[in-house]
C-alpha cells in the first residue's frame, strides 16, 4: 500500500465505525430477564452478553468462531538496554507460537481460539510457510519493517509506517471475520514494547511517564529508572501530539501497537467483538480511541495486569476489566480467557431455559 | 446410616485430611519456571496450578474428568417471609437442572464439567429416576428430611440428621472421585438458604447478622430489615456453639449446606481440588473447616459474591476469589468459571514448551 493510500483507509475505516445497536441490546436484556434466575443475578456475564449482542446487532450473537491475533515486532529502543530478554526472543517466540508451545498457544486452545502470528516488523527474516497446515498457528507476513528505529534519538517509524501497520491491523481483522471468526482478542510479542507502550501511555493519559511504566519482563530497580528516563528522553524530543493517534505511533509507538489498532479499528468497523489483551494491547486501544473515538463500544478489557500502567490506560478508556490474576506475559494470554468468559455469557443468552419453557414459579408479588 | 455410624464416620474422615504435598508444590515451580515466559508471568494461574500439585500430590495433575454437585434442600425459615420465591422454586429448579436449562448447565457445559444433583432436604416428593440416560444431569436421592424446622422457632434439624447430611457429601464426593472425576466444584439450590448461610456466618465468624446478610434473590429493604430480625432471633434462640461445625449447621443451618460441606471434607480427604461457589458454598465451607481446618487448604475459592457476608467468609477461610463478576445465581455457576481457570493453570503446567524444548534464550544476566 502507498502511503496515502494507507492514510485514506484508515481514515475509510475510522468514519465508517458507527455506535452499537441500542435495539438489540434492549432485546438482549428481555431475554435475560426471561431465563430461570433472579434478574440480573448473573452480574457482568450479563452485561458482557448485552454488550456483545449490541456489538453485533444481534439477539443472538454467533462467537463460536475465536481467534486471537498475536502482533510480533521488534524495538530499536533496546539499544538503550531497557528490556530484561535479549531482542533475539522475538523471532524465536514467534517460531514458539507456531509449534503450539507458548503460553497463548495452550490458553488460546483451551478457549476454543485459533492463533493467528502477524510479522509487523520482526528485526529479523522469518522462515515461516504461510498458512503451513502442519503449524498450529496461522502466519501471515505484513512486515513493515525490520523494527523501530531507537525512540531516544529518532522518531521510531516515519508517518508511513505507521499508516501501514495500522493498516495491516485493519485489514487482517477484516479477512478474518470474512473467514467466519465471531470474536478476536489482541495480543503482541515484542522485546522493548512495554518501554514503547508506557511511552504512548505517557502521552495519550497525560500523565509523566513515571506513572505508566513498571519492569516489563523483569528489569531491576536501576533497569527501571533507566527506562523512565529513555521514555521521558523520546517524548521530549519526538514531541508527538497526543490527540493524533498515528503521530504518537510514528513517534514513539511500536509496528504490533499499530498492527494492534488496526484489530480493534477493524473489529468496529464489522461490529465484531475486540477483546483487549494486557498493557501492551492496551497501548494500542488507545492509539485505535485516539483515530476513532467510538471503536472504544467494541473493546472487551479482560484483565488488569502487573505493569502499573495498565490501569490508567483501561481509565482513560472507560473500560472495567474482567479480572486481575497479576499477569504481565501479553501474547494475549489474557485475552484468550476473556474471550473463554465472553463465550460463557454468549451461551447464557443462548441457551438457558426461560421460566415459561422450564415451569419454574416467578418471584413473588 | 444410624447416627453414631455417621458421626463416626465424619470424624475418621475428618481425622484422616493430611497437609497437602509441599514437595509437588516445589515440583511444579520448577517446572513453571522451566517454560517459555518470564517466571511468574502468569500470576494468578501459576499459584492455582501449583496448589492442585500440592493438593494432588502431582506434579502433572489430572483434572480433565471434571464435575459441579448442585445440593438442594429446603429451608423451614421460609414460613418467616424470609425469601422473594416461593418454595416451590426449588423442586422446580431440580427439574429444571435434571432438563439442562439452568445456569449452572449452560455455564458447567462450558468448563467441560458433568452436573450431578443431590436431594438432601427438598420439600417435595421428587419424581426424578437416577441415573436416567435421557438426562442431562446425574441425580442422587440423599434426602434426610424434607426441609428443615424453621429455625426462628426450633432447631433447623436435629444432630443426627445435620451427621446425615454431611456423611452423604462425604459419601457423594467419593464415590464420584472413584468414577474418576479429578476436579469438583460445589452448588446449591435452596429457596431462603440465603438465611441460614448468613446465620452460620454470623455464629462462625463471630459478627452481628447485619454485617453478612444480603438481599439474596432480591428481596426489599423491608424483607431485608426482617430477615435480619429472624437471624438474630434464630441464634438467640437456638445458642449455637461456634466451635462445633455440626451443632451450628443443625440449629442454623441447612442440608445443602451440610452437604456441600461434606463434598469439601470428602475431596480434601481423597486429594482432589474442590471449587467452591458463592455465599452458601461458603457457608459450607465454614462448617467444613469448623470440623477439620486442615480441609481449607482443598479449596479454591472461585468468585466474590454480591452478598455481603460472603467477603467476611473468605477472609475468615483466608481464600481470595478468583474473580468478581457481582454474581449471585448459586447453583455452582460461580464454581463452573472457576473450574474453567483451574482447567487453563493445569493446562499451563502441562502442556507449555520449556526454554529448552522451544530453543528460546533466558533472561540477560
Amino acid at each position: 500500500m502507498e502511503k496515502n493510500e494507507a492514510f485514506n483507509y484508515i481514515k475509510n475505516a475510522a468514519n465508517s465505525i458507527i455506535l452499537p445497536d441500542k435495539k438489540a441490546l434492549q432485546n438482549a436484556q428481555k431475554r435475560l430477564d426471561s431465563l430461570t434466575k433472579p434478574a440480573g443475578s448473573l452480574g457482568r456475564l450479563e452485561e458482557l452478553a448485552k454488550q456483545i449482542a449490541s456489538i453485533t446487532g444481534k439477539m443472538d450473537p454467533d462467537i463460536s468462531k475465536k481467534l486471537v491475533i498475536v502482533m510480533a515486532a521488534d524495538h530499536g529502543v533496546v539499544q538503550e538496554g531497557v528490556s530484561a530478554y535479549p531482542q533475539e526472543v522475538t523471532p524465536q517466540m514467534v517460531y514458539n507460537f507456531m509449534q503450539g508451545g507458548a503460553g497463548i498457544n495452550v490458553l488460546a486452545k483451551h478457549a476454543g481460539a485459533d492463533v493467528m502470528v502477524v510479522d509487523v516488523g520482526v528485526a529479523a527474516e522469518l522462515k515461516i510457510k504461510e498458512n503451513n497446515k502442519d503449524k498450529k498457528s496461522i502466519f501471515i507476513d505484513k512486515k513493515v519493517a525490520f523494527g523501530t528505529k531507537n525512540m531516544a534519538k529518532e522518531p521510531a517509524m516515519n508517518p508511513q509506517q505507521a499508516a501501514l501497520a495500522v493498516s495491516a491491523g485493519i485489514a487482517v481483522a477484516q479477512d478474518m471475520i470474512d473467514a467466519g471468526y465471531g470474536i478476536i482478542g489482541t495480543g503482541d510479542m515484542g522485546i522493548g514494547n512495554t518501554t514503547a507502550s508506557s511511552a504512548i501511555a505517557s502521552c495519550i493519559c497525560g500523565v509523566d511517564a513515571e506513572k505508566v511504566t513498571g519492569y516489563g519482563t523483569g528489569i531491576d530497580e536501576a533497569g527501571f529508572e533507566k527506562k523512565v528516563q529513555v521514555i521521558r528522553k523520546a517524548i521530549k524530543l519526538n514531541n508527538p501530539d497526543a490527540s493524533d493517534g498515528l503521530d504518537v505511533l510514528s513517534k514513539v509507538g511500536g509496528y504490533e501497537i499499530g498492527g494492534i489498532a488496526g484489530v480493534i479499528l477493524g473489529c468496529a468497523l464489522r461490529k465484531v467483538p475486540v477483546v483487549i489483551d494486557g498493557f501492551i494491547s492496551g497501548a494500542g486501544a488507545l492509539i485505535a480511541e485516539a483515530i476513532a473515538p467510538v471503536s472504544r463500544h467494541y473493546m472487551i478489557a479482560s484483565h488488569c495486569s502487573v505493569e502499573k500502567g495498565h490501569r490508567i490506560v483501561l481509565e482513560k478508556l472507560g473500560l472495567v476489566p474482567l479480572f486481575n490474576f497479576d499477569m504481565r506475559l501479553g501474547e494475549g494470554t489474557g485475552a484468550a480467557i476473556g474471550i473463554g468468559i465472553a463465550d460463557a455469557a454468549i451461551k447464557i443468552l443462548n441457551e438457558m431455559a426461560t421460566f415459561d419453557q422450564a415451569q419454574v414459579s416467578q418471584k413473588k408479588e
